[in-house]
């Protein structure tokens, strides 16, 4: 029974029910999981809710498949990244434990014992060979470095993947040498782990959860557009090459700026990121893109039907990397990429806050975007000027939260143009991001705030008048808007 | 003249008076100059107050050698850090533009052009070789990206420096290949440059500026002994190897940490820092230290001698190394050093402030600070609990700047304990800063905020009362105290 998928004769001994699997789960342990959005396991948990509480998940990236187990009360922790409605209203309800970190950390602080020793390893995977290799699925995440930790492993070897995906990734645990080139192999297509910490395995046959709709809209083409406009000027005045590398995330904007350059006739563009999307495939296609890393492929129904469908074409162009290369320090330093994430507020210094709504609130997380943008060649964040159809002004004069601090951040980009920080000083930087980026609504009252800051402070470094530092954000939760009526 | 320091017969030709150099540098220009608190140009830079304004300053780090030069108002931008009163001065008027960046950074943000091409790069030597080797003086910092990204360079030779003194440095270009060691050497010890970029060549006979007080006193060891109490408990559960490597800055605690390591009986302890100071010395003799990477050595007249007067033995122990290795990530996350750096006030959920008091006003600069506690094995922040006789608490509410975010910051230090935040979500991180590190005249204070916070926002992710966030600061501002009467 499933000889092509469990080929190592030992451990084809240990296949079981999801139900038999989830009894080793027993209250206040400490449960990794595989997965990055997609490669989580899938049936266990699933089980799991009957048969515990009290527990602490480590996941890279946790998806919708977290939603039933943090709704079920079972989970008091968790970390790290988080996109699971449930999971992010149980954290913000207080009832689970949340710490944020930057997620190319994770392994490492996984490796220290930061989140306690892992009881279990949960890894969904694609095959295990003959000798033991246990071949990924659709990521790699933390799943090697949790395989390293933990006491025991349960293997979930998801059918719905075909085996012939063996390849496409590369386990290499030593995150500490630099990468000669993004598609670089250095380590094995295969997790290795002692047979004798695999307790269990279940056969699964999952498709993976729906991924919720991409928007793209006006203002993410305008963003876009910025974006393409600096990435224009860059290459013109010879501070990129033309066969750049992009980090992006798989929003609308990323997507825009994506068929931007593929309209602008730029071919042989690299991705070295964290996530690869539907579109990316396409752009591998088009020659628009020929070398992508990442540690996982975030892909509808549709995208990995294309992807199946000609998998041996993208195992030359894609490789799969644990999550501490693939957000490495020292890797995106010498990948040199343009790095693009979001911010959700930015203030007129050049501070952002990726994560907590009105300082308070956490949304999905700090995920990769400070690992690539401290290490970035161009760190460019991006967000539309207003959200709350206008009620909330994205720049601000001091952001609630900050996640990247103005040491970090080389342009802000709304879709009403880009501010270039490079070298200024933070009142040149108030300048730049008031004209460049605010929407034209809540521009007089930004500069109001400025000037009156200067004039209590004298012209010093950072000029704030901390009476009225926070008061836009306190109208909002007062009025439900930051404009002054 | 000067044959057995100026040993390239071409390059002895360009010899000149400070003066003759001085009238290279016009107004407008952009002037790099060595210098990383020591081993800054001496006699060019005393001539340039009568040249020229309207200058850009690029140099590690910036001490008092630049006084005259700020007051003069012939400066009117500057890069990086900086601990000279008339510069901070005429920062915080609005006098002189300063980006503040990561110092490890610095090197590469110049070859990318951030702050332009600098015209003239003003370096000090302490020996130009035969084949036009030019062997540094007492620090490295930036000096090798400057000869390589100037136009013209000026040589300071300064005879105070012995010219045995070659050897110490270690010239390595490639940031990006990860240390085997502390020790290791991998580049040459001197700068090359193109000897027809030399336009001029100035002997010297300079001591270097005297060094600022250090103090030491009960607070600081107070905090020293709560470092040593994390050190030894690290150890003792196995998350930290005896002969760990330390970074540290200069001041009183650094220096009674290592007291106390020494009388703890450790031995063969490394130092991978930005700078060494006095006290280090006595601890390599001892064999507290035997090994030592830093880019700058931070000497007094009385520590020069004693360096000086022991110079092989030094050699086996130090290396000078540029800056983008003293700072680079990928070094630090290879050597794993427990990082100890200073905070200026910290806030209730573990965001440090290095830089802005009361937000506004500039200190010396952010320095390496977040170069090494991003990526160190243990990043510590220490801080006595109260400054300016009690009347201002350094663990507040809401920092009014941000410099190293929570997700950087593992251990807060006050001189009543310390706060271990690792793996602990934003909440729990609260009670254990203020129950372990506040004064308690502010204890009540702070957790009359917090659960105030909590009341409002119901337990979310990181609570925060807007309206009272700021408000310790702003009785600060009004009052000239943070307590509440």
């Amino acid at each position: 029974m499933h000889s092509n998928r469990i080929m190592c004769p030992k451990l084809s001994e240990r296949i079981m029910s999801a139900s038999e699997a989830a009894a080793f789960i027993s209250s206040g342990m400490i449960i990794g999981m595989s997965g990055f959005s997609t490669g989580a396991p899938k049936a266990i948990p699933a089980e799991m809710v009957k048969h515990a509480d009290n527990l602490t998940i480590i996941q890279g990236a946790g998806l919708g498949g977290l939603d039933k187990l943090a709704a079920s009360g079972s989970v008091s922790r968790y970390t790290a990244f988080q996109w699971s409605r449930e999971l992010r209203s149980e954290i913000n309800g207080g009832k689970i434990a949340f710490s944020d970190i930057h997620l190319g950390q994770l392994p490492d602080k996984l490796r220290r014992g930061t989140f306690g020793k892992p009881d279990i390893a949960i890894i969904e995977c694609s095959k295990i060979n003959e000798d033991g290799g246990i071949v990924p699925s659709l990521s790699v995440g933390i799943s090697n470095a949790l395989i390293e930790c933990a006491d025991k492993v349960l293997l979930e070897v998801n059918l719905a993947v075909p085996s012939e995906i063996e390849g496409l990734h590369d386990i290499c645990p030593n995150g500490h040498k630099p990468l000669r080139g993004v598609l670089e192999r250095t380590g094995e297509p295969v997790y290795r782990c002692d047979p004798n910490k695999i307790i269990g395995i279940v056969i699964t046959n999952e498709e993976e959860p729906k991924i919720g709709f991409r928007d793209t809209n006006e203002v993410y083409s305008d963003i876009a557009r910025q974006v393409l406009r600096l990435l224009d000027k860059e290459i013109a005045e010879n501070r990129l090459p033309r066969d750049f590398a992009l980090q992006a995330g798989v929003g609308g904007v990323a997507n825009a700026v994506l068929l931007g350059l593929s309209e602008g006739g730029y071919k042989g563009l690299k991705m070295f990121t964290e996530v690869l999307a539907d579109s990316a495939l396409g752009f591998i296609k088009s020659g628009v893109i020929t070398e992508a890393s990442t540690t996982t492929l975030d892909l509808s129904p549709v995208g990995l039907e294309a992807f199946f469908s000609d998998l041996d074409f993208y195992k030359d162009h894609i490789v799969l990397r644990p999550l501490e290369i693939s957000n490495g320090v020292t890797q995106i330093t010498a990948m040199e990429p343009v790095a693009m994430n979001t911010a959700l507020e930015v203030d007129i210094y050049g501070n952002v806050n990726s994560t907590h709504a009105m300082g308070t609130k956490m949304l999905n997380g700090l995920g990769g975007s400070n690992d690539f943008c401290r290490s970035a060649k161009i760190s460019v964040f991006i967000t539309p000027s207003t959200a709350k159809n206008g009620d909330i002004s994205s720049i601000v004069p001091m952001v609630t939260h900050v996640d990247s601090t103005e040491h970090d951040v080389d342009i802000i980009a709304t879709e009403y143009g880009y501010a270039d920080l490079r070298g200024k000083s933070p009142k040149e930087r108030a300048l730049e991001i008031i004209e460049n980026c605010a929407h034209p609504d809540y521009r007089a009252a930004l500069r109001e705030y400025y000037d009156g800051a200067v004039a209590l402070c004298g012209s010093c470094q950072t000029p704030h008048d901390l009476s009225k530092s926070l008061s836009w954000h306190q109208r909002f939760l007062e009025k439900g808007t930051m404009k002054q009526s």
